[in-house]
C-alpha cells in the first residue's frame, strides 16, 4: 500500500478539562484500561492513551490555558479535537497533502507520544476536520 | 472479553455539508476509497463509508435541515459528529451504559448501516462525545 495511504484510523482525540476524571469515566462506562499516560510539552498536552482494538482512544488535558487544547476548550467545549491516521510514511504523507493543496499545520514531522512522528494537517484541508499523521516507531 | 467493552473504533462520523465533494476529497487526500453508500432515513442522513484498517471513516450529510446532522451543521458547522465503538452486544452495552447512569439516545437497539444494528448514547454521558453502539451483522 502506499506510504501515504492510511492503514487504520490510530486514535481519536478528545479534549477533557479533568483529565483522571475522564479517565475513570472510560474505564467505568466503556470498561477500557489505560495503557499510556504521557505529558507531551511540545503539543501542551497530557494525554491517556486506551488501546480499542488496532486504534486508541486518547484523552487530551491542556497543560495551560494558551495551549491549543485550552484554546479549543475554552472555544468549544469538551469534545472530539481531532482524529490520527496511521500512515507508513508521515513525510512523504505531508508531501502528498501539500501537492494536493491541503495546508499544513506541520510542514516537517516532528516528534509525538510512545515514540511516535507525528505531523497535524489544518482543519481547513478536511473540512472542519483537525487530521493527525501518526507514524509508529520502528 | 466482556459483550460491552468496545473491540474496535468502529468508525468516526463527520458531518459534512457536500456528500460528492467530501468523498472525492477524501479519495484524492488520503488516498482511500469508498465501500458503501446508503440513506439511513431513520437518522436522516446519507452516509459514505471507507474502509481504514479495522475500521470506517463515515462521511454523514444531512437529508434535511430538521434532521439532527442538519441541525448540527447549522449550529456547529462541519466536523466530527460522533465516535462509534464496535461492540459485540448493543444490547447488553446500553444495559451497561444504563447501570453507570449514562443517558442513553436509544434505549433499545435500532438497525444502522450496512446490516448493523446501532444505538447512541447522550453527549452528556461521555464529556460532549456523541458516542454510537456498533454491533456487526452475523
Amino acid at each position: 500500500m502506499t506510504a501515504w495511504v492510511p492503514n487504520e484510523i490510530d486514535h481519536v482525540g478528545i479534549a477533557v478539562r479533568d483529565l483522571d476524571a475522564a479517565v475513570d469515566l472510560y474505564r467505568r462506562t466503556l470498561g477500557i484500561e489505560p495503557v499510556h499516560r504521557e505529558v507531551v510539552q511540545d503539543q501542551g498536552v497530557e494525554e491517556v492513551l486506551f488501546r480499542v482494538g488496532a486504534s486508541y482512544v486518547q484523552l487530551l488535558a491542556a497543560t495551560g490555558s494558551e495551549t491549543p487544547v485550552g484554546k479549543f476548550l475554552e472555544r468549544k467545549g469538551e469534545g472530539v479535537h481531532h482524529v490520527g491516521y496511521r500512515v507508513d510514511d508521515v513525510a512523504v504523507t505531508i508531501q502528498h497533502l501539500k501537492d494536493e493543496g491541503v495546508p499544513m499545520v506541520d510542514e516537517s514531522p516532528r516528534p509525538g507520544s510512545r515514540g511516535t512522528t507525528v505531523a497535524f494537517a489544518h482543519p481547513k484541508g478536511f473540512g472542519g476536520v483537525l487530521v493527525e499523521l501518526v507514524q509508529e516507531g520502528s
